[in-house]
């Protein structure tokens, strides 16, 4: 009976697994002949923004005789674009799609704007991560309101809490832990008269490296009062990045391309020591998940030239 | 250390699940502003073979005072497009991409080829299946090699089996079955002198509904062979479409779309009854899986119209 049951068990495991869908495992890009360039409207596996139309990933390709020749036969390259933070008066941030995902690339400003109420570029020593050869993830970019307590803390992402230590008529001394460990605190007077952006504003900066002094967590006080002996503190602005960086450094290799210049707003890679030969019926590591397809094509003349183009390598939960 | 293991492997298989991409859930299709048509070229979520070239699905939106409005505000369309079976002496049949989705429409005459040989044409009765509003799911399309024995039947999908019952100088005799019950045999002459493709081959036919004598299993068989009493014989052409068809009846609706034509090869769809609104921060049902996202865009002029697209909604395997 045992042995049936673990082979029943697994029967019924392999057509769970077998019987989903299995197309949408490959999101294939445009198909090319030739020279060619896809970004996030033929391609669905890079970054966009389909709210802000934002997205500036590319990857061309330049065709000599049936090779994409090293260094440079094919290059991807991705720009940072502004976008505002969801608590707008702290202005905006510099992001950027990496290998399909997005990331935060530094504080940028807003000469739009009140320079004092920027408190995020303001605050940041080294405020441009991409200087620094390196991205942040984004864990928390949020204005919905919300209110936390003494006894109920703020919860954010990788192990990190804001509690409210006391509140007066002076103000209020909030405690940011990481894993239950003291790192910081501070005093704000979010609700006194005339108060400013950097009263109500709780600021956590940190090294990353080389990366000094960047704000990693910014949290907004609405307000906060105390009712019958409870305090009650409202949020409506919340921001985190990663406090562990990702590095883009020059030479890094992912696959057959390697990093080939970093500047303060662009990564480029580029294919240096890697030949990739475009004959048919190939199917080519290339840049991290992504990957190029070359056609298994009967006809292959001047006027068939061969078909191919790039996918991602959809993982989904298998 | 027994439990231990089991937490083990449920946190090993919790970590295999979860750390998985899950952004590919959604495969967009290319940015649109108004009017647009959508192919496989740029929506990687319709039907397109890469080796072949095939593929026709498209979707067509006419925008009219921000309304897709009805019948045919959004139409769709697919046509059968002909291909090659992978044992290519059959000829060929009816290929159709229908939401994303690769099938059998019919078999037809390859007029560049003998007719004799192209039996899976020759022998239908109602060969063309969009003819009578329906598909099939193909199921096996194959030239590889393999051999069957009167011990080892071949095994086919849907619960069908062929196996050789006996064979002699003047023949082999064939039976098959599904699920276990006789539903057909026949006697061929694979390896007699100047065998032909009707001596070779196994043909199978059924009526699916108004559908009359459809050929849904064909089997070529190189030779066959008795070596020391064992009969062994080479298959070497292998095709099998459902037996259960895919209806495409007109008025079938699918989401806010419905069958508005169908014709010897093509299909349409239109938005009949059902008025779109394409307005800011909207996820709509369209078709099967396939959705329409609008931007949430803060500036919406006639220098800034709203971004739209077309999306599969992907479910991979949860």
């Amino acid at each position: 009976m045992r042995s049936h049951g673990v082979i029943c068990f697994a029967i019924l495991l392999a057509a769970f697994f077998f019987s989903g869908p299995i197309d949408g495992r490959e999101i294939r890009g445009q198909v090319a002949t030739g020279d060619f360039e896809w970004n996030a409207q033929n391609f669905a596996g890079f970054y966009y923004d389909l709210d802000k139309d934002l997205g500036t990933e590319r990857i061309t390709t330049y065709v000599t005789y049936g090779k994409l020749e090293e260094p440079n036969g094919i290059v991807y390259s991705t720009t940072a674009q502004a976008n505002d933070f969801e608590f707008e008066d702290w202005g905006s941030y510099n992001v950027i799609g990496f290998l399909g995902k997005k990331y935060f690339a530094g504080y940028t400003e807003n000469e739009n704007m009140d320079g004092w109420t920027q408190m995020l570029y303001q605050e940041s020593t080294d405020e441009n991560s991409l200087s620094e050869e390196q991205l942040q993830t984004i864990l928390m970019d949020s204005d919905a309101e919300m209110t936390i307590t003494a006894s109920r803390p703020l919860k954010l992402a990788e192990g990190y809490e804001l509690a409210i230590k006391y509140i007066d008529s002076s103000g209020m001394l909030v405690e940011l832990t990481k894993d239950g460990m003291a790192v910081d605190s501070k005093i704000l007077m979010p609700s006194k008269d005339g108060a400013t952006m950097a009263d109500k504003t709780y600021i956590y900066r940190t090294d990353e490296d080389n990366q000094k002094g960047l704000v990693i967590i910014a949290i907004h006080f609405k307000n906060a009062v105390t009712i019958q002996n409870q305090t009650v503190a409202t949020v409506d602005g919340l921001w985190q990045i990663s406090d562990t960086p990702t590095p883009v450094r020059i030479d890094t290799e992912f696959g057959k391309m390697r990093i080939a210049s970093v500047s303060a707003d662009t990564i480029v890679l580029d294919n240096k020591d890697y030949n990739i030969a475009l004959s048919k019926n190939r199917d080519i590591e290339l840049l991290g998940n992504i990957r190029i397809r070359t056609a298994d094509q009967e006809m292959m003349d001047d006027a068939n030239p061969l078909r191919y183009y790039i996918y991602l390598d959809e993982k989904c939960n298998s």
